[in-house]
């Protein structure tokens, strides 16, 4: 655990020096947009999508420092989501990480064009990346294309909308897998694969990464369900106990607190268990699963 | 003038069965996205940026078909901007292209959403697309980047952005021109060149014909600030005199009407001046800029 702390805080740091690289001074009058969209990249993110993107290419063999700009790119992305989502029209919320959320700062014109601005930059930062020594250039377009697609309305979009309209329906196991596999596991699976294919790696590997990315993507959004019921608000930084109070479909809530833990473990296990083709350089990836399920935050 | 309307209507229907093709029958838990996205995009839009991309590659000796992708995607973005420039928090508008506007209809979480799906869906697209033949492959990231940074907050965001902080400020010549650039002129520019840069053109045609985007992009805001002061509501299909009571940012509201006509002649003149290293092949393109000055809707 230890040993991850020192991992995940190093690797935060660089994406956080590469992030800062991304904005300039907000001057013009168009300012106010970069100061919104730098606000929440930097209100405090845990960088777990890129830092999935780049153990990915490191467990490959290639070098996390040649896909730090695809790993910028999937937080760019996450972040846009999460304004949308916490928008008056969406799920109207005040606090994110423990402060104001982006439209409590900027107004709501300004959230949205920030939100906006973020996924575009995002595919801007992909679009202009050096692709890695070897790896043949057609690769880039073609993981561009994946990140859309995880992003896009077959992907993270298509489940808020099933989240946003499933709100206040009978809890129902089908929708429940849908919203969460949909609208948070896509994103981690594309980070988890990207930065692989950027290294040039086979679809075979390609394929173990993917099950291991659904699996704790699934993971994760089970354990922010939990956390929503028995996390604490100081630590997480938002309101707990807002789920039920919106009704929102959750794994606890359609099938019991206890279930929702058995399952949590069963998918990291499988996560951990997909790994299986990958040597010690994979162990980022081990701990991070395994994490998944002991974060308080 | 019948020859261009001819051409135009003949690209109309090529764009338009093109981005039928992009989406799926609605279905599932996020069909309603795709009941959205589908009503916006087939709400009746002139197709002008895609004609651009079009009348671009074949400008340059290409083929239209082969610019195709391209030409929907800028279209998506086109009509993504619209979804949420509508929206109750940007300039709350009720009607568009003489339809209820898109939150009207589906709310505005879905129209929200709708928005980011298009935007996301444009990069797919892109992405996506085969590079036309002859072409070396890493022209494909280069147009994805000046796609996402005419699209971005340096570019039609940060247009956005100075358009809506500046409602009910005193008209002002460097504002006025810095949002009718960025949030008009930039995707126009960007449209134009698209086509060309993905059918291998030199830089000294893009250069000829980035600056006749810029041209006509100016104007036909220009035109669009004219014609809601003396269009008709009707034949538009929207409301008329909305930005004087707004307070927008206009170009008559800053020179005046007559000096507001008299500076488009000019852009339409530079902009078909700008394409003299051109053969016949650009007649579509010259027609068009003449085609700007004399629309009325």
């Amino acid at each position: 655990m230890t040993d991850l702390q020192a991992y995940l805080s190093e690797k935060r740091q660089i994406v956080d020096r590469a992030l800062e690289s991304l904005f300039p001074d907000p001057q013009g009058p168009a300012s106010d947009v970069v100061r919104a969209m730098t606000y929440s990249i930097f209100a405090g993110g845990k960088r777990l999508r890129p830092i999935l993107c780049i153990a990915g290419a490191e467990t490959v063999g290639g070098e996390g420092r040649d896909v730090l700009p695809a790993a910028c790119a999937l937080e760019l992305i996450h972040t846009y989501s999460l304004i949308h989502d916490d928008l008056p029209a969406m799920d109207d919320d005040d606090l994110r990480r423990g402060k104001l959320t982006n439209h409590k700062v900027f107004g709501e014109a300004i959230a949205l064009l920030a939100g906006d601005g973020l996924l575009t930059e995002a595919f801007r930062v992909l679009a202009g990346m050096p692709v890695p020594d070897g790896t043949p250039s057609e690769v880039l377009p073609r993981v561009i294309r994946r990140i859309a697609e995880a992003a896009g309305f077959g992907g993270m979009i298509g489940g808020q909308v099933a989240d946003v309209q499933s709100e206040g329906a009978p809890p129902e196991a089908e929708r429940v897998r849908f919203i969460h596999e949909h609208k948070t596991a896509d994103l981690i699976t594309v980070a988890t694969v990207s930065g692989a294919l950027l290294c040039g790696a086979e679809e075979e590997l390609i394929h173990s990464l993917s099950t291991y990315g659904r699996r704790i993507g699934l993971a994760f959004q089970i354990s922010d369900d939990i956390l929503n019921i028995e996390g604490d608000r100081q630590t997480l930084g938002k309101d707990v106990g807002s789920d039920e109070r919106r009704g929102k479909q959750t794994w606890p809530g359609v099938f019991g607190l206890e279930e929702a833990k058995r399952v949590q473990q069963d998918l990291v296990l499988e996560a951990i268990e997909s790994l299986s083709p990958f040597d010690h350089r994979a162990d980022p990836l081990r701990a991070i699963a395994r994490y998944i399920i002991e974060r308080r935050k």
